[in-house]
């Protein structure tokens, strides 16, 4: 053997054969481990440990207004403790069995992909338990948009879309208060859950099916993965870095595109009541110095009042006695560079003429004795259109988001909900609401992109979405963080967007906004201050999207035009907005490029300092800014943690101080101005040193 | 074959070989079932549905004051599906496998059940689950000292001794607060639970062991009983009548010994502060007009306030500062009938003398680092003597049991506590602390009852306790309900000691009372009112004793001796409770000769009316009494069931209106007239109608 054989030899060995991205190394007394090529060993497989186990139970789950309590039941859970393998150039063939029970399984370097796991069928027995090696020190990242933690080490994630909570948090009033009716929601409760995630150990993990999973990372020495019925393929990826990895994650699972253009300009101010309403708002903000890109009207299809107070009226179609003349309105408004957005969701209450005309054709989701499936959203009656069904997808798609928004002169539009389908629900395609739950909102998501793209409006018009799942960044124009409480808390207020943001970036997802000052009220509990709204609004500046909202008791909240003192603020707020719109778009095509999230974790870019992975309140916007909101009230003063830039000091926008990395340094932050820092060397700086001098 | 033989293999076939209490029946295709003799089957075997998993996993406990948070994770749960079988004379041999492991089971009816389950060794595994035949309509009861539900079917009960828990209710406020200090409870929380249940298919089981279980009857068609590590035995029994299975059980476990004579003369008062006033209440009761019998005095030993508030001090000797010439008072009151009564646990504060001498002597529960574990009661930092250590066992009998207080003069005492002990704990006798945990409330009851036995007192003095395990019937003299709430909740008020005492006397211990007017107060939130302690009073005179407690905050709480109206209300109650005597003479002769409970679900005797199993808030005392106390407030009404008997009709206690069952009433229950009916023809209508006239 030569020299040049040896060494393709060795090649082989180490990177696998024919290229395969992994290796699998027998130890000859039952055990093997697969290492992911260039890396540490991912599944060790042992007789007495061994590393995939079948069985058998049932998944219970029990909906109230769209919160779900899931019950499991675990009937046997054995290990396919024996194994036989062979393989060929594509990969290996593996035979897991104990006793008479086999499933076969393929290990492969499918899709780009360094492993894919592809379970054989598991026949009669129903649930799959995975286990993933694990270090004690590893920190895990993910799992969609994920609002309480960042580092996900240490507990268990259940996949299952639904209402992500009021309150999210079993020692708060607030939580204790709502979950008298199911709706307190916990750590791991999301609009968009996710069954990726990412590790410090260089890798990620994507499971693409929809079942109802679980990723189970309590364990020091090993993840769990648990999934329901059929898995789907399993991926493993590795990269040197976090950037590399999203950006192979968003290269399999698909990237959002750029925001408009004019979404940069100024403020998007949510009101509601009627079009003079409208125009006033509009007015005011202007007469007060602030800039205006947009109005949102959630209410542009009328608005009901009854029991539970002002709902919107679930019927998608230009409600002309509460919005006269807004079809010329927004005409008008266009020529002020103002665009105006609506709201849609994929239900439609029973009150509406809409609901009648889909119900005559069948296009609702039935239940169990194939009528309508009317659903109680907390006092509205709704139908929930039935998105496999062929004839129905497209009725909505045209009727409703093309001719009754788009063309109607809509530049955008807030597309709700998709969380709610019952797991007993029967879809048109036969197929098991429970497996298509999580999937609802992808094909909500792919309904409203197509509308975009059938009438070439891409890049001009935006939606954007709460619910999500995987394929969501495929399809999204843009997401918000869905309901915040109107207060500081950490599990359901300010401070729970920003895990969201970065766990949903890192999930492939990275575009992403909020609603200014949260929600979520509930006058007298739960009401928003002056100070929760400023301090909403500030760290809003220093995004892609900056969209007030008046709470769902807006009467009982503080708002942007509730004094000329705070709509001072508001348009100094905007301006800082505006003057950043260069910097932004830069941020933007790197997301729209690369995959990078906008808003990313410190360690993305600070990969060697081990501070970096658990600090959860602070990002990077782009690479030239550190943002670290202030997220706790009565705050005068905030301490950050600025890593060490191997080029670059941090400069203090505010006050033009300069810091070395790595430090720890409290700075003054009163309301007006949140702790925000850019790099020295940034080729922005101009633009910084304008917004701190505003 | 002639007649004879035949009839005797009918008889061999229908009621075993030899005598055994349960047929083996085999299917030829791998399935068998067990059926207990003339009864229904127990258990149904088939490959596909095993009725034995073994399995391997992890419990963790996290403690704090006592309260549990027990997380439980299944690494494998695998069904045994194969056998093989072999029997003898005794019973039958089962070898259960699957694939190579194999657990052998003996079937047999020992110690007089009709059948007995061992579960021979199962190796390197550590849990076990045993699967039982059920239908959906079968209620279960027991499961020790169950507060929340009498009928146990359809969910699962942990059986791991601790605090029961403050509000017990996720839905209440008292809860969400004592929540924040992991100290809520649930509804499944007890400091006496036991693995034991009886179903309305007319078996009792019952578990030996002592480790972690579970009773999990949330399913509709099998019940699952799971038991950490290595079981013990596990005993199946039948009988006609429930009356008959609790007289099997207690037969079995042991069964109570009689009540003093003199605890039915009249009050025991719950009193605190020193010699002075505790002459002060005695004087004021009899001036008022109670009878009274006995004065408990928890704080004989001495008080302590710090900032948690007043604390009893955990030095168990006679206190000669706080009760000066206590010694000789309680020869004084003897003569008057009055006896004096104490309180003890098994933990020693670290300030007292008694601590710093049973220290000495090694005769502490030992941490990891075998130095003295010191656990924190909220507070009080203490001690916990180690039961397993001969030395130190005796001592504690003699030296604070005998000599501080059975020769000192008490006549009885609160043995409280036993539940705490830590898991990472170490024995005097090097067993696991964990298979410790549940047996430790039967150490403490044993060892107070060898003090009395020893010193010849048994039926003149009576110790109560609040914690238990199988094992507490045969050596408690008494039990109490340990801490309700100053409430009318469900889950921790008044309403709890119903279910409580009826589960607990099912499993087999049953003679039990509750402090008077409850116990956790937590001042504003919860305070005893008026109406609370008189409900509470009323309902203890139908009781077998009648003791007040102050609460754990006396002066935030209405108390007996609050006002004369009320004192002369509890006058009359207390002379209710000793016109009773009699008759609940009669009761508890009934209980310590054939175990059946004082207090009896309605079901006992009416066992062929339907309704009676879900009866919850009712119960029998004895057999001519029917009590439904009142158990929420404002109320002046309250309805009852009264079932059919088939010899008398049910007269109202206060009204002598006479009804014949089974008929729903509603009855005037004004504070003061509980809702009591007799049975007509009862040789005790003399009794109880002098106590209509009172």
């Amino acid at each position: 053997m030569n020299v040049l054989s040896l060494l393709l030899f060795l090649v082989y060995f180490l990177f696998g054969v024919d290229g395969l991205g992994f290796t699998f190394i027998e130890y000859g007394n039952g055990n093997f481990t697969i290492y992911l090529v260039g890396n540490r060993p991912i599944i060790q497989h042992s007789a007495r440990r061994p590393f995939v186990y079948i069985g058998s139970g049932e998944t219970e789950f029990r909906e109230r207004y769209g919160n779900y309590k899931i019950a499991d039941y675990t009937g046997e859970k054995i290990g396919l403790s024996s194994y036989t393998v062979t393989n060929d150039s594509r990969g290996y063939n593996l035979t897991m069995y104990s006793c008479s029970i086999k499933v076969f399984i393929r290990l492969g370097s499918e899709e780009g992909h360094v492993l894919t796991i592809d379970i054989g069928d598991i026949g009669s027995y129903n649930r799959v338990w995975i286990q993933l090696t694990a270090d004690t020190n590893e920190a895990i990242y993910g799992g969609g948009e994920q609002y309480s933690y960042l580092n996900l080490r240490g507990r268990q994630y259940p996949i299952w879309t639904g209402e992500q909570g009021i309150g999210r948090n079993r020692s708060t009033l607030v939580t204790y208060v709502t979950d008298l009716k199911q709706s307190g929601g916990d750590y791991y409760t999301t609009y968009f859950p996710q069954p990726t995630f990412y590790s410090t150990n260089k890798y990620y993990f994507h499971h693409s099916g929809s079942n109802y999973a679980i990723l189970d990372f309590s364990h020091p020495n090993f993840h769990e993965i648990f999934i329901a019925r059929q898995p789907g393929r399993l991926y493993f990826n590795t990269a040197e870095t976090f950037p590399l990895m999203v950006s192979k994650l968003t290269n399999f699972l698909g990237r959002m595109p750029n925001l408009p253009d004019w979404i940069h300009d100024g403020a998007i101010i949510g009101v509601q009541g009627g079009s003079k309403q409208m125009m006033d708002y509009i007015s005011y903000s202007e007469t007060h110095g602030l800039n205006i890109t947009g109005v949102w009207i959630q209410d542009w299809a009328g608005s009901v009042d009854d029991l539970f107070g002002h709902r919107l009226f679930w019927n998608w179609e230009w409600n002309q006695e509460l919005y006269p003349g807004l079809d010329e309105l927004i005409i008008g408004l266009r020529d002020r560079n103002i665009h105006v957005l609506a709201y849609v969701n994929p239900y439609l209450t029973v009150d509406g003429n809409l609901f009648k005309y889909a119900e005559q054709l069948g296009y609702f989701v039935k239940n169990s004795t194939d009528e309508t499936y009317i659903q109680d959203f907390a006092g509205i009656m709704a139908g929930s259109i039935d998105l496999t069904n062929p004839a129905a997808y497209q009725w909505y798609k045209n009727k409703i988001i093309k001719e009754n928004m788009i063309e109607f002169g809509m530049s955008g539009w807030m597309a709700d909900f998709s969380e709610y389908l019952p797991v007993d629900a029967k879809l048109y395609n036969n197929q098991s609401a429970t497996s298509y739950h999580n999937i609802w909102p992808v094909l909500w998501a792919k309904l409203n992109r197509e509308a975009v793209e059938e009438l070439e409006m891409l890049g001009k018009i935006v939606f954007f979405l709460r619910a999500g799942f995987s394929g969501t960044g495929k399809y999204s124009t843009l997401m918000w963080a869905g309901d915040q409480d109107v207060d500081f808390t950490y599990a359901d207020g300010i401070a729970s967007t920003i895990p969201a943001a970065l766990n949903m970036g890192l999930s492939g997802v990275g575009i992403t906004h909020f609603d200014i000052g949260g929600y979520t009220t509930f006058a007298p509990l739960l009401v928003r201050r002056e100070e929760l709204l400023l301090r909403s609004a500030e760290y809003a500046a220093f995004g892609p999207v900056f969209r007030t909202h008046q709470g769902n008791q807006p009467k009982e909240n503080v708002q942007f035009y509730s004094s000329p003192e705070i709509s001072n603020k508001f348009a100094r707020l905007t301006h800082i907005f505006k003057t950043l719109k260069n910097y932004t778009k830069i941020v933007l095509n790197d997301t729209v490029t690369s995959g990078v999230p906008a808003y990313k974790p410190l360690f993305f870019n600070y990969p060697d300092d081990v501070r970096c992975y658990n600090v959860t309140y602070q990002f990077l916007y782009g690479d030239d800014l550190l943002i670290a909101p202030v997220i706790l009230d009565f705050r005068k003063r905030w301490d950050v943690y600025l890593p060490a830039d191997p080029t670059a000091s941090w400069v203090h926008i505010w006050t033009g101080q300069s810091y070395q990395g790595p430090r720890d340094v409290t700075v003054q932050a009163p309301v007006g101005n949140p702790p925000v820092f850019y790099r020295s060397t940034s080729q922005f700086v101009d633009i910084f040193k304008t917004i701190g001098n505003l």
